[in-house]
């Protein structure tokens, strides 16, 4: 997608080395970060320079083909099993990074060039299934509907295009005109930092609301649909997704507003039989009394936001029962949330 | 109430001087501001030292009753209509403003030692009402209860207790076991500063949430039951509060959770016929874009939140429908919300 006029995505490799959208310094500054070696990749995964399900997975496929080419140059016999585990061990939750540190690793056994052409064959997949996922969901947005999104499920949690924002990318790309609300998300701010971002990057029309403000919007009629992404969806459609989605989802059932979950179909976790059985994670309660941003003169402060000795919880996700969700936006095609349609839909080993 | 262990009001009046905790500056630092005579008052009016529906009547019949005995040594034969207009001149919206300054005007044609005797009488009824509101609304809250408040409709925005949290003081008074979530209230934070503060200083156990918690923490069963304030609440019983009331009294019904609104009689209007008669403010967009807060130093900062050039919408409040309303607690009972509950209830002039 677009930044500043040119096309980018957030993950590439050219000859040995990895490049990389610092997406820790956005929306403030936009560098790119340039990886030579796997350890640098793993280093860029580590400390989130590289986010979001889909670009973590590419990046794990670049940085063990990269291991290949170096091991032409290496003489330790376990270099390539070291730095497998080494890929392994960067963000040990995230699933596409296992799936495609394994891939490339296959792929390797043959040669360093099969290897690296696996690599960019999974970082393309993850970029077809997004235009897919946004050919799919377009087909959703009326011309001059307003959309609501939650948090970032943009591309840069991806190869490109992403996914709850795909829909958004392709409804514009055909000429409807359409406006977005980005929900701030507290209390990372995903919304009103990289969604804006996004959006602003490629011409949409949209204004930043604080999360408080969604009930007010769908009741005075302002909010046609909304779309949002998700971390893991279980085998009856419940779907857990950063906090402040069920929120949205209940006002929109409320208000009899559409409600959709755009995600690949990988993110189906046909183990997980419902919602109750997928952890949510607490997060450092200093991300809700701190917030981090420039000042005046472009320098990073960090500031208190909130009482001093009051603690806060941080709940990182919450769960949308599948009653909440209007249909699922996949690259296959849009899907009821029950397990039926579910069940038909995605093969287990998918 | 308690700060640091010791009580105080937000606002009282000692020989000539108006004493006022200076709310610009809470929950960083704790400090008294003297306005020795009634411009300085209207001065921290104006630029919110003192804040809230009832500090504000109090800090207005204060400055009137400081008018009256200048007007003792001025020669100005106008001074003391032009001291009465430049007081209401300082927060045209604040209705309790207008009703104490002519109430201290009419009770200084006696004398000024009138004048001061009928401004501390609304202070003091003020946090007498605000006492009765706790009382009614504390046999809402059960031992062991978690209660859930958005925003601050705590005794800072009072004279003491407060409307909303003075449930909560005075079930904690008597002994119970109780546990708050203090919706942080974004953009302004007034729950992560205010609410927070507050509730420290009382020992009351209390956590900070994310406005997008709201819905996890009810879907989990840990939210008993919820109060806010109001800023206005229409004849049929539709309530205009903070904004991000309105999902939580939608969340709250889905769920099954009782919601209640505490707000002084003073704030019914029955010229509003309902909630769509209540004209919703749009604050400047900076509020959302950018925050202040003490830095690791303690120096106040201002730094940017959210993505360079993107817009923002900051709708101040919404409008919550009676049907989510389980009841409104006011000082003199707790009352349905509904127009012919509030019909009996309310005379036309109270």
């Amino acid at each position: 997608m677009k930044v500043n006029g040119v096309d980018y995505r957030t993950i590439w490799m050219e000859q040995t080395s990895v490049f990389m959208i610092e997406q820790n310094l956005l929306p403030f500054q936009f560098k790119i970060f340039e990886a030579t070696d796997y350890r640098q990749s793993c280093m860029a995964i580590k400390t989130m320079i590289v986010r979001g399900a889909g670009a973590i997975g590419a990046a794990a496929g670049f940085a063990m083909a990269q291991a290949f080419l170096q091991a032409e140059k290496e003489e330790a016999p376990d270099f390539l099993l070291r730095a497998k585990t080494e890929i392994e061990a960067t963000r040990p939750t995230a699933r596409n990074l296992f799936y495609a540190v394994e891939r490339v690793f296959a792929a390797g056994q043959i040669s360093a060039e099969n290897a690296v052409a696996e690599a960019q064959w999974i970082a393309n997949k993850d970029a077809d299934d997004s235009q897919a996922i946004g050919d799919f969901g377009m087909q959703l947005i009326a011309n001059n509907a307003r959309i609501l999104t939650h948090c970032n499920a943009g591309w840069l949690a991806f190869v490109d295009y992403g996914t709850a924002l795909s829909p958004i990318y392709k409804a514009h790309q055909a000429g409807k005109s359409i406006f977005v609300w980005a929900d701030e998300t507290r209390p990372r701010s995903q919304g009103a930092r990289l969604t804006a971002w996004e959006l602003l990057n490629e011409n949409i029309p949209h204004k930043i609301v604080p999360d408080n403000a969604g009930a007010y919007l769908m009741q005075k009629g302002l909010v046609d649909i909304i779309i949002t992404g998700a971390d893991r969806i279980a085998a009856n459609g419940d779907a857990a997704n950063k906090i402040g989605t069920l929120e949205k989802a209940i006002v929109a059932k409320h208000y009899g507003i559409p409600f959709y979950i755009a995600a690949p179909c990988s993110t189906f976790d046909l183990n997980c039989k419902n919602g109750g059985d997928i952890i949510i994670e607490e997060r450092d309660q200093a991300e809700v009394l701190f917030q981090t941003g420039p000042d005046a003169e472009g320098g990073l402060r960090t500031i208190r936001v909130a009482n001093p000795e009051s603690e806060a919880l941080n709940p990182a996700f919450d769960v949308t029962p599948a009653n909440l969700i209007s249909g699922i936006i996949t690259e296959k095609g849009i899907i009821k949330a029950n397990v039926d349609a579910i069940r038909n839909f995605i093969s287990p080993d998918s």
